[in-house]
């Protein structure tokens, strides 16, 4: 099962794609799609266009799209919402299940605790999925996603296991 | 010029097509795409569908999206973004040019006051586009829309001129 994680952004749109077959996990690419200037439906546009290009080239049977966190900025939770529309929509119009998954439930997946810290999330990544080097915090936070993903969709993997395999 | 407003809601997406020309306004259609149930993912893709037919029918040339009051409901404004992302979207992807316009300066345009209630609204888009039957008022909020552009895009329209034509 080929799996891909979006962290949603406007600015920065995390992805992350991962294998996940018997109860094996290993890396396949990430990548940020930006969208820095230009009208709201521009960028809305660019990061359309970043996510339908992902979804061709490397083919993912499934997607695992974060959920936000509603804070008191309401003007940037309006503008995380708009980039989360294009999120969720993008591989639901291919096809593609979506499933969302709440950050807290991605770092307890991935780290083991449901407050991890960025660094930790980032480290856990690398670990479960030698040689990925995801290019920022967006990207390993997709793959993270993936991999909760993989956990979750009961495709054999767990934490444990996958540990165990990765540390020897 | 054919104009394409859009009211933008997860439940409820207004639209309204109207053609300015020689500044003459006359209604094409209007109406709502509905997407009641499903996963997020599903509604957006039902809503995404939904625009795109509106645009495949009438062919419109420009988009006019109402912009989002951010308000105390954090939920509530992170779905109708999501929804506005969508609304954003369609028209751009299919390369029509997408203006953003505030509710206030919309009802200031239609009705001639800002705080006009939406009867007021949907009267003055009867009034202006004679054989309007909006089916709600989400669509008549999106035939306000267009009928803002209208105007602002320089097509020759004014309120006055427009009022006077209706009258008679």
């Amino acid at each position: 099962m080929r799996i891909l994680g979006i962290d949603p952004g406007l600015r920065n749109m995390g992805w992350g794609v991962i294998d996940a077959s018997g109860g094996r996990l290993s890396y396949v690419a990430s990548g940020v799609c930006r969208s820095e200037s230009g009208s709201l439906a521009e960028r809305l546009l660019a990061l359309h266009d970043g996510l339908v290009d992902v979804l061709a080239r490397f083919g993912p049977d499934c997607a695992a799209v974060e959920e936000v966190f509603v804070n008191s900025d309401a003007r940037g939770t309006l503008k995380l919402g708009q980039a989360r529309g294009v999120a969720l929509l993008v591989p639901a119009k291919a096809g593609l299940a979506v499933v969302e998954y709440a950050p807290n439930r991605v770092k307890k997946t991935v780290v083991g605790v449901g407050h991890a810290q960025k660094q930790q999330v980032a480290h856990m990544v690398r670990l479960q999925l030698p040689g990925a080097l995801p290019e920022s915090a967006d990207a390993a936070d997709a793959l993270a996603l993936a991999i909760c993903h993989a956990h979750h969709a009961g495709s054999g993997t767990s934490l444990e296991a996958v540990m165990r395999r990765a540390i020897g």
